[in-house]
């Protein structure tokens, strides 16, 4: 079984991705995981609604959701974003089904209400966050799904204990879900041919990584790499072998990284 | 099996909904069918996308659908209130999972791209217009879902041909999917206590009626009622043997339709 998150950029090449499915699908299940930030905060600029970023104490950066930001992040995952992913994948003949966490209660999340943030060098506390961490997955609705040929397109948000849609860190869910489903490889696709040494020289791939060397690129990468990167350390810990980092703007963007033309990690 | 419509208006209970859902379903399987116009009004009001109504020759109102359009009504439909009402019904313990037509190929239409319309008296040709009508229901997945305890929550668009998603008719779609599925009863809830003689009196409710009596009101009724009443003959012509009509806005919305206090068409 091949778990493959798709990033959220603009300029990933849905048309290839969908046609690597179809091949990669013929000798075992997919199940896919997408993002949809840039459309996100492409919709929050246009409804006038500013993405609010916060950065913790330990120099993550996050974002803080409100009712009215969980609103937008709907309307960009489970319903754009998903959905048109969907019908790029059925237009190719493969049978895809688009869920988000809430469906099914796939994604359980611990709520994180309280978030700590750094603000002008001090440290600040925010309340009301819709933001959580998955510690639960509802394998049995994806084993259903995948047994009967469909390919499960799944976002964000998570379902709360409270019936709440909670923002999460999609590297770290998919990183849970693979380890609830007994998953060894994972492709994670993106606007960069893998992790480079210096991110502004798409020549400086470092194409390969072990977990010791990837703890080390912890302490090295910033913004939303550093997430894939913690992604990546939890996978490894939760019994996944092998991830392909790979570009998701070339043509065979699946099985590229499949060959190791981006970052293999292992 | 009870197939259940809920309408688009914002001032629905859900609460209520999904109270009496939870109810029903301990004696029969429920699928729900949502539509979200008031949603999506607001959205496109918002990002300043001006919903295009359009009067066919023989005076039904629809919306002609440019891609700007369906983006607006991916967001509203699949992605805000498709997965609100997700969330609320998971809230109340019901296992509900969110699809729309294009997810397994569940609503399959054909495109209907070239659309003739009144303007200013005269018929005029729209084309491209991403609207279309079920014809075909993918209701192996249906079955599948309820066998596994899942309440589905259904909402367009649906999947034309070529792979584009498409504008529907709810009202038909709900007609031809309880024909697919063998439905024999379904309850309809909007924001007005049934069908009414005068729809400015809610006093004015007829309760009763039969199919020729529902034919002789398709001559009188307007706007989204025609449309309703129109869903409910094809219903009627698929084997569906009662419709219930009911108020949204009440408590046990769904429970007091079904016990006749809005219109009920046999």
């Amino acid at each position: 079984m091949l778990l493959i998150k798709l990033g959220g950029g603009l300029d990933l090449n849905w048309e290839g991705f969908a046609a690597d499915i179809k091949s990669v699908q013929t000798t075992e299940p997919v199940i896919v995981v997408h993002g949809a930030s840039a459309t996100r905060d492409r919709i929050a600029e246009q409804l006038g609604i500013p993405i609010k970023t916060v950065i913790s104490p330990s120099n993550i950066t996050s974002v803080y959701t409100d009712q009215e930001a969980m609103d937008v992040f709907l309307m960009a995952y489970a319903g754009l974003v998903n959905k048109k992913l969907v019908a790029k994948l059925q237009g190719c003949g493969i049978n895809a089904v688009g869920l988000c966490g809430l469906d099914g209660a796939l994604w359980q999340a611990e709520a994180k209400k309280d978030l700590i943030v750094k603000e002008n060098g001090r440290n600040k506390l925010l309340r009301n966050n819709l933001s959580g961490r998955v510690t639960e997955v509802n394998t049995s609705l994806i084993l259903l799904l995948l047994r009967e040929k469909y390919l499960p397109v799944i976002c964000p948000p998570a379902l709360g204990a409270g019936g709440e849609a909670l923002n999460t860190d999609n590297d770290l869910a998919a990183a849970v879900m693979a380890e609830k489903l007994g998953i060894h490889r994972m492709v994670s696709l993106f606007e960069a041919p893998g992790l480079l040494a210096d991110p502004n020289d798409e020549s400086s791939l470092i194409s390969c990584l072990s977990p010791e060397t990837l703890e080390i690129q912890m302490e090295r990468v910033e913004g939303r790499m550093k997430k894939k990167v913690m992604g990546a350390l939890r996978a490894l810990r939760s019994g996944v072998q092998t991830i392909y980092w790979g570009d998701g703007r070339i043509n065979n963007p699946i099985l590229s990284a499949l060959e190791g033309q981006g970052t293999v990690i292992q």
